[in-house]
């Protein structure tokens, strides 16, 4: 997906005249830098492609002193990286993790020195000591065009190495540090996308939706009509291309399957009639932001600015999965929660045929009972009900037969659930829950779980 | 000046439909957050303009769980140090020095630790026992609307009481870290500005030309007619509030003299003429961004960007004071330098009558020997030539009786500078000032200087 | 004032990107049309400045086809009726009348031959035969880049001369027709001005403000507080040079005098204590509009955008001058509506100073006389309540002492006066206005009536 | 297609905060008008869909006076227009033309009395007495918002019409006499349609594509890729749908089949290589705009802002169909231009096969008599020849084999045609075109003719 690459030609912005400048004059200075570059070594070719040419580059990059000949290097860095062989890649990312690493021997002398005179030089000195030279690499990288993008993939490929990989453990621990200070939240940009947002950044939302997939145009078209918002937070270093969005339903009754909230051809309601929004689909865009984490203040955000928009809405819920129940539900001891006869029948995969009622009972009363007393550690076993509970949510309601996708019916055996958002109540539940692990569910949601 | 206050309600935007949202977006989860914060402190009255209850805000907020009202904590915060005396403000300053700062018995003994068994635990330790407790204090500041410039303000008022209260740079130090990481040129927006930007942008300009005063409305859109250009640097997070900028000229010859520059009246040159690029003034706009310098890059950026817009233009120069001229000249054994009969009258006040050939040539004499000779440390001992000598320019020549404005005389005594950027020497010139301490200067000024 | 020619450099919007590319193609084209034309007439000279050089320019872009050079022709004509001094201005009107005038034979053949046979074709040549070829040379003219603003302009001044020269009125019919088709209300552009509006948007309100004259930019600063508004409408075919404008403040109680309004140093109030809209000052940008009205409309804008924005807003005046009053009184017989012994005294000039009780209460019954009663043909005979009674306004309310300054004590008599804009009425007041001759006001006015 | 619906919601450009302000300010203008007109008609249900209701709605607003009331009036018009039923809309033409025509018996008088004493008066009163009632009806439809969009689509099906009903001419006569007033090409917006532009600019491309149709969105993102362009332009009363639009392909050669223009494909040439640009289609958005042309002057400005834009272009060529050549081929007499036996051979319907090199020669040599003899009236005969030829354009090459989809070969024989824009000549070119019936050829092209 040429799309999602992290240095595809800096979008210009079109619309507006005067930004666009800087893209512009940067690759220029950049060109006088690669002139430089190139008078101060002329039997280099460029960057071969091999790891040892990269790890090069960065050092000199480090060592480096002038700006515009920086920025060019920068730009080597980004593209040598882009050309190297996954192999190459982890090779890669083992020398960040070694050739670039701190100085131990520096650290315990600085740290010797401060225990005999802790004074403010001292300490300084051992800040400087505990930062690692890729630090300086990244930030470095950072100014060149796409350098942020560059980045963000980077750490985005090496997440999935890290299990296999601890040793890679500092590298992106350095990358994340730094994340959390350059997608400093009062940074972010809040924005409305529609039908009139342009194509450039509507083709993202195709390709970055992870909970139910956009068929195409047309389908994003139908996400788009007037019954429907979508918001999304936009970072300056990142043009446009966004770090997290939210589809959004307006509706007049809470919803209890997924299917006609994306049915292209549902009726538009008239807008004085909605009541009720739904958030029916939160995707991050970049891997590589894990930990960097938007979704939840996302969510706060557009709650108010549609209750800014729209007059008479009362309810704010989510339409979400259970991704983790049907694991679950195969692995755990059933016996205390469910009779006997019972346990293999809510065990067999679910299907579109009918259920038999007492099963379908017995099922969703296993998943209430899984999403407010199962804990992994002291919070909450879901993936999905840890991310909005730990928001401030309150588990309100499951629905069994809400999502009868394969995916739906394999992980959630087709139960969906609404979380809802009361703002008033949000940072109370939110604290409750972390300092006291307990999870905020509705009555009815509590009348469910099976008997102790 | 109402315009630089630091917190000013947040400039609407009014070009970018969309990104507006997030200003309002922003205010009503503040609004929510109050509302969270006035329930749980029902008995507290707004901070009282004391700095304890400052201090007080701010350690709540350090310890703060909540979003939104975390959000509202900070701009309480930001609101009550406005309040706050100038005592009180270095009270204040003084109190994020002590009680905010870092834990140095636990960084001794996480020093130890690593000591005895370096691993990667024991190093992150160290660095977390390294930052103060104020970084994670302003990082949250800098969330809420206006944060960042808040912060900016209150550095800048720091760093006058520095010399007088050296306690106080730690907290200097811990915002300056946080402004590099924030203010990367990665982040920088460089905007074109002429008569048809936004009034709220052109103000500034008046507010914070600091080297050739701007009178009023007249006098501005006089430096932004047709041959006359001005660019500036902006970051999101400052919106409207450019961070630095410079004006040029374009005209078909070297400049010898300000007043031709900048005078309202002149003649229009057409546009095919021009051979000739001035930056005839260059403005920090914060001086609370000390030391995250963006000047140089400022002045790159433009000769790239008015080479690809202008054909035919040849020359990139500035037209400088040397503040430093006088000062030194007053103090210096000029024994050596000219002769004996001379001394009194190149110490003279310069006025703008007439001034004998013989003096005006030795007084040339003796600002070339200073610009060229005369260091402080390795660097050249004016700041204005510190600073284009930094960047890589070369001084290129001395106009006498270029600037006749009082502070002309009286610093420069009328002498003024071109400093030339030729893009493809700024590195190499660049390098052997900070590695050799050279001063590049054209053959003409080297002629000029007084024979060893 | 150069920002008001007509076709200086067409502003480029600099905020939108794609939209700029006209203009420069535009012009591009005519650099060809101009080779092309200059191919053409090789010893032709450009047109000398000399009436009959410019008709002979306006007979071959008549008869023109070449639709690059007939741009080419379009900008010459612009440019050699500039060059023309007002004698020789006056000439080329004359020769718009007479040369460019319709064929009266051709008309009455044309008229003949309906009469026979009144068919369609028939009816077409009359219509054909009825349309002067000037309004061909407008049309075309219209299409150069500016053009339609050196029309606007060329009837500006047209308008001055036709009290003295009726022989132009045909000339000035014809572009005014031309002109309501180009000005359809379709096509306008409601624009909220403010301070983060483009500087050169803001010089024209400098320049144009006709009512109570702006000193400059802080004083139009103040006019763009919180506490005040600012529309205009615009064309596209004028770019950044607005047809009218309405002047707006936010008050919480009925105006009794301008200069509260119009203060600097006043205090500005909470927003949430509007409950009034006062327009204070309306426009009209340029003369050579004239009788293609927008003011009405604007006004009911203005009324329905402010009531969408602010909560709580209850009454919509204007606060307006009663310009033709005193000029009125000076002439009219006033024995039947005021004592013998008080003739003199209200006719006196008004200074600031104290007035008798008796004669400001006279004066004050004398101006509702005049504003209520007195009429030219069947409309108000003051030109301002001419305006707003035809708008479907009610006269509201009188307020001596209301406007102090020179002009306003000259013609008014220091009387300013509301006219309530009530959108429920409005239609049946200006229709009972001009079906009847009835002129609405409220009872507190009827009340100050000289008794019959 | 909902996109094409002329009064759908008024497509808020959400790129242009303050401007969107006229579109609600309008509506609710709108909403007043409707309360004052249901308080006058208390009895009056909506129009119900009859032809009656509709004329009696028309009357209406030509007496109307109120303004509100008057765009009330004129919305529910368009509205009540777009429920009518296709016979309806027919009846509905045919009241246009006959009771909204002139009056004759007042024409008649009119030019009576203009006979008798011919002045300017009289010479109005004609004048007036020409315009029918409608057209102050169309101009009073057209303040409503979508109101020109209304028009222009009427006009659309009226043209549809016109040949069977005669009778309807004066209406669209009249129409399209305002349309060329409105669409005056100094109104005219070019703007560049990429990638970044609004999905629902980019939906109309899709849709009006009328040359190589465009099969979805990733066949659009195809053909606007790095090395393709594609220009429109727009009108202020549009919105964002375009009037014309024109796609470009930017190659390093004559291109001599459309296949490897359009194909997804393809290689991305390097952008310094480009030296030839193709227009490969052009489409012209809206019937009802026909005889309202733009396609020739949005070439001339393409043709100079590529010029501009990119160095080293030298050719400015067409690649077209020419749609009517086998129409004329299987109906003209081919004895005295092609050998008796060859005949039957290039009336053979051509397919994808290989077809004998010398029945493809002879069919060449047809189409190049075809294109530059076969004439209708004095110009050519073939539609699009037509178009281009009277540009001003050069045939420049024919191409045997260049389309090969089913309807170039059923229409053109599977040949397409360059024609070259040289800017230095198309005004020579088109006038001898049309003074001397001249059709400018390429000597190739000449050569290839039958001879005489």
């Amino acid at each position: 997906m040429a799309s999602t690459s992290p240095i595809e030609k800096d979008q210009p912005n079109t619309s507006e005249g005067s930004v666009t400048v800087l893209g512009r004059a940067l690759s220029s200075v950049i060109t006088a830098g690669r002139e430089i570059l190139a008078r101060r070594r002329p039997n280099l070719t460029a960057a071969e492609g091999s790891t040892q040419a990269l790890v090069d580059l960065c050092k000199e990059l480090i060592e480096h002193r002038g700006e515009a000949s920086g920025l060019a290097l920068a730009q080597e860095i980004t593209e040598a990286y882009l050309e190297l062989s996954a192999e190459a890649r982890l090779e890669f990312f083992q020398r960040l993790a070694s050739d670039f690493d701190i100085d131990r021997e520096a650290l315990l002398e600085a740290t010797e020195r401060y225990r005999d005179d802790p004074d403010y030089d001292k300490l300084q000195a051992i800040t400087r000591a505990t930062e690692a030279p890729r630090q300086k690499l990244f930030r470095r990288i950072n100014m060149a065009p796409g350098g942020t993008r560059t980045l963000v993939a980077l750490r985005g490929e090496l997440l999935q190495l890290l299990r296999q990989h601890p040793e890679l453990k500092p590298v992106d621990s350095d990358l994340k540090h730094l994340f959390i200070q350059w997608f400093n939240k009062g940074f972010l940009e809040l924005r409305n996308i529609d039908w009139a947002s342009p194509a450039v950044v509507l083709e993202k939302l195709i390709d970055y939706e992870a909970v139910h997939e956009i068929n195409g145009w047309e389908d994003l078209r139908g996400r788009l009509r007037e019954d429907r918002r979508c918001f999304a937070f936009f970072h300056p270093a990142m043009g446009n291309d966004p770090l997290v969005f939210v589809e959004v339903a307006l509706v007049d009754d809470l919803p209890d399957a997924i299917a006609p909230l994306i049915d292209r051809e549902r009726e538009i309601m008239e807008p004085g009639k909605f009541n009720t929004v739904v958030f029916y689909s939160i995707s991050n865009c970049h891997p590589g932001l894990a930990g960097v984490s938007f979704g939840n203040f996302l969510i706060k955000n557009v709650v108010e600015v549609l209750k800014k928009e729209i007059e008479g809405l009362k309810t704010f819920v989510t339409l979400s999965p259970v991704p983790g129940f049907r694991r679950w539900l195969n692995k755990a001891d059933l016996s205390e929660l469910v009779d006997e006869a019972l346990i293999d029948k809510v065990r067999a995969p679910v299907n579109r045929t009918v259920m038999e009622a007492e099963v379908q009972a017995a099922l969703t009363r296993l998943c209430a009972h899984y999403l407010v007393r199962e804990k992994s550690g002291e919070l909450a076993k879901d993936p999905v009900a840890r991310f909005h509970l730990g928001n401030g949510a309150r588990l309100h309601r499951l629905h069994w037969g809400a999502d009868l996708t394969p995916k739906g019916l394999e992980q959630s055996g087709s139960i969906m659930v609404n979380y809802l958002y009361d703002l008033d109540k949000i940072e109370i539940n939110h604290e409750e829950y972390f300092d006291e692990g307990k999870i905020s569910a509705a009555k009815s949601v509590l009348r469910q779980l099976p008997q102790d």
